[in-house]
């Protein structure tokens, strides 16, 4: 069972909420032996931090990573390593402002998880949406982190994990303009610089309205080995799909051509195969988004997100509060005009836990 | 883990190859007390069967359903019963023609598992597509049968899980003469019996022409009580996007807007609440589809997928063999012009035991 | 979740009543290219099958096995080999006599599950003790034929699992006699001839009084490599007491030492270590039973069981039925006055089920 | 899987080495809305707390656990409460003195885990035993004290759990003797007060010598409703096996009469039942422990548990370090001279924390 544990062989169970003391996740099954430092850590999780730019929520945490287990540095060694044992991070809560909150303690915030958290467990804690706050993603970024870690110990070579935002609202970048380079050099991780200028005004407009908007994301992890992944209920597209559902606010997710290969002709989807200069098949396109059949093909990998507009918003909008009055609220406190922007490197994170699992699984499954 | 298992505590494992000696589920996790019978799961079967029309593949099979353990009758009750121990069902293959895959024994057919699988495995039952073959889905539609029993037995009231067919290539249903009763008076599952007739021309060609093509589902779950489902990585769209991406040929799922979702403003997308008639929270929209923070809200479910266009066609492709030789390959053999459209009940089969499996979580995550 | 499954990555999953149609396993995560015919298996379930002596049930099954997946012969290789997919394996009941149990329908056996079956689901199979028959004992045979071959193809030079009866009821062998060779030359699976002789006539003594009596049973494992098993909560020897503690009427489990341990002083309990002639580590005792923090040592792992009494005898018992009325009771039908004699070929299959699949486990917990 | 994780709808994570920054566990599948404080986890953490007697490790540790995430306290409530999320527990390490380990840092202790991680994982932390340290325990017993509390919230009336060390070495206790009240007035945990003099002289001979001694420990369950556990893998019994045998130094387990039911008659060893004072079926022995089938009869549930001798002693052992060269190694440091005393509220813990699990697991079993 996985309430709040994701992956099989490398398992991240991630605890907290946005206003407690602490947030943090438990990252059990890691291999032996890889050099790890809250360094490593920190670089990936400050790529996710609130409070970089103007698009993101104002909420200002430093959060520091703290490794409390797992890693031992030996006098003789190079530095810390892995110990096989579970590795412990922890982030402390700094800025949290619970009086923010007292307002909607009692009302169900339209959008967000307020109705279903009562209905299910009947006590939630409202501070900053508690358990379903999107401050849970760093806990996410920090296992994220270790994760890559591992794939570049298991794959010689490595393997490549990036994401970039595709779309804002009703702006789509130009396909033709991708560059990674562009991703860290604008604040909404686009690969197209052009388009960067014009979500920056899109999102301005927004912003200044109070509102909100959804955007797309796209990840691409390359260097993963063909083999990886196990049909028929352990498939790796079904595990990426579950992976990138359960981020907060995504609400759609495709592998390759995704819905657009519903109108694609069987010609036409077939990646065809020839032989490579190596001698080994390569493909002459890449419609199934580097997986058949549930097991990758050494073709990148390629998967699509969509995320929904913020629902914290200026505007009042109809709702109830938990005792069936009628009330209009309007969300107050520090939010993302476009949360889709932060989940970039979230969901980059959750690509690299859910690899990590299938690269472990695959030798247990395979028995190499 | 979870190799060819698909649930917690209402489990299922599939076995079986398209053209070995039979093909089963091992149902785990039904509550005792439910009345099942071969009938009840049979009807489900032939809505799947194939050689029912001209638009889906022409072998034969009979698909009876054996069950084999799980359930008994008592000389003084009403007829069998689930006595809670695991409920297995066999069906038998019988229109195996093996001979029509030599040709392919060796070459990857593009589009196909073939190659993955020899990556993965070194080996491979070339048949029919050995375990990687849509035949197995008929044990996804036989344990799916059991699973709306326990929803039924679970839920007063009952849930009701359909599915249809609302895009095949690039032509749409109108969702204005949405119909759940046109779903099984065509061939197509289409919900719009005007679409029907642009569905069969449009089929007729590609069938003629031995191509193939994709196609879009939708799944609604009407009565799922709010509640089901959990934060984080036990969240009900999650464990939905995973069943539905497993099933063969599914690139891309979506849950309420989906994709659209992404060019919608906070205020739009925020399904606004006020106060129903028995008092409870009622929404006046449903962008969610359904879910809100990973958990049920009590509206209807609403999931979509899109299915890739069958691989198997008549026009030749390029490819290469295991010794890697290049070849073109054209699929021969008995096949679906539109895989989508035998989805249908798959796609209902996986919402169902999605569900089953949180209704029994739901009472062990919240002591209820 | 494990009702009806056991291990990780290594599954094995059974079903099946005494007097159903058929019993059999689902055996998930079985690497690929390992050969494996219906008689591979067959071997390890005649050593298991009743109606063999007088000392064991006269249930006359033949216990003829069919795979009905997971294995593929290709017509350029030389016999049947795994796939990597699902092994499907079923046995047929053939010898249910189910109108011996009509007395027992509503009234509760003492030492049974009948009253514990009903309590839990309120509804049970009372045909032969329906899912808690020790019937079932021969998927679990059948399943651990298959991890057999398993370690051999893991494991350089194979892995040696044996098990013998080293007591029934007050009858103990003498460990000086030990002598593996004669454990299938004896009714008992008595390493000790000797003792087998005294075994015979304190059972004979037994059966005549329609009596029944309980035995230790010890299985040896030689061959496992140093690494694995894992802390702390996926330990080797934690696995082995829940692999022999599920099988029907074990009432006690120990390693090593076991319970004499608890009188041992540190300095003898403690195995001590010397350069062995390859430079290895070379342990000169084996108090451990070859497993230290849950980890293999590579020395034999050594496990003990306890079997209670076969509750199926001739003498009348006091008892309840289900309405709350008080009856006498004494058990017809065909059984074994000792249960723990077939329990020897069942303790060896679930110590080759546990370590099949933590030799799988150990590549992905190290990466390797 | 499960390497640093136990139970299944009731879960508990633990991390951390003897002599790292901390240690802790995260609890997840508490139910909603239970009073939960530190202070109620704090009173269990203080009966296993080091330093209390000469007869347990000098070490010092305050032992106080900050809970991190999990309860909430609305301020119009009567306390903190869980919320249904992730329950993260802290202790902090304070009395670390790893400089006493700098002599083992490449010996590999005997009866220790030193070689086993090392041949597992080619790295370990050596100060204290790292991971394998008994200090492990301290988050064991946290979390059995957040399972007691689930438990009293789901049964009415309440589950009663207690332990007792009924054997040092080869002193045992007068059974007749046997009164619960004695068990937390005497250092050794002992419910015969008389032995517990005796276990005093023992122990004070075997601490003076450096040496140590093995021990036997019984568990008791009582308030356990009839029908929790499962067959067959799921059996109550086989999870209470591997939750003690989990347990640092325990090589045996047995349930009910255990391995004393070898030589039993099925006549005795069969529990009688007659009709109860309130109609209900009433057991006229308990030869079973509580279990039948591996599901609970509603009797008390009675475990045993075999602790081996502590393996750090004053005498010197041969032994090898991992470089292959021969030492004798005398254990320095401070150490339990019998481990088993510490092991009575471990084991509570670990009986608490399976029977929770099987609480919550019955619920989602039966569908009630």
């Amino acid at each position: 069972m996985s309430h709040n544990t994701f992956g099989h062989l490398f398992r991240v169970t991630t605890w907290g909420e946005s206003h407690g003391p602490a947030i943090g996740a438990v990252v059990d099954g890691c291999p032996p032996g890889i050099r790890l430092t809250a360094e490593d850590i920190q670089a990936d999780l400050d790529r996710r931090k609130p409070g970089q730019s103007r698009f993101v929520t104002q909420r200002r945490e430093e959060d520091r990573v703290e490794i409390l287990s797992g890693v031992f540095e030996d006098d003789r060694t190079d530095g810390p390593r892995t110990t096989g044992t579970p590795i412990s991070l922890m982030i402390r809560n700094t800025d949290q402002r619970s009086k923010d909150y007292a307002a909607i303690r009692d009302a169900y915030r339209p959008g967000h998880a307020d109705f279903t958290y009562d209905a299910k467990y009947g006590v939630r804690d409202y501070r900053g949406g508690g358990r379903s706050s999107a401050r849970e993603t760093a806990s996410r970024v920090a296992a994220g982190a270790v994760a890559r870690k591992v794939l570049d110990a298991l794959v010689p070579g490595g393997v490549t994990i990036r994401a970039a935002l595709v779309q804002i609202g009703s702006e789509a970048i130009d396909r033709l303009n991708w560059d990674w380079a562009q991703v860290d050099a604008n604040p909404f991780f686009s690969p197209d610089a052009e388009a960067a200028v014009r979500f920056e005004e899109h999102l301005d407009r927004i912003r200044k309205a109070g509102s909100s908007v959804g955007a797309v994301l796209e990840v691409v992890a390359e260097g993963v080995p063909a083999g990886w992944g196990a049909p028929l209920y352990g498939k790796l597209d079904q595990d990426i799909a579950a992976a990138l559902m359960s981020i907060n606010a995504v609400k759609g997710v495709e592998i390759g051509d995704g819905f657009a290969a519903a109108e694609l002709s069987g010609e036409t989807n077939a990646d065809e195969i020839r032989r490579g200069p190596d001698g080994r098949p390569q493909f002459l396109s890449n419609h199934a988004g580097g997986i058949l059949g549930g097991i990758a093909s050494g073709q990148p990998i390629v998967a699509r997100l969509a995320v929904k507009p913020t629902s914290s918003i200026l505007t009042a909008r109809h709702t109830v509060d938990r005792h069936g009055a009628e009330v209009d609220l309007a969300t107050k406190g520090r939010h993302d005009p476009c949360v889709g922007i932060r989940a970039v490197p979230v969901a980059e994170a959750m690509m690299a836990i859910t690899l990590a699992d299938h690269a472990l699984r695959h030798r247990g499954q395979t028995g190499r």
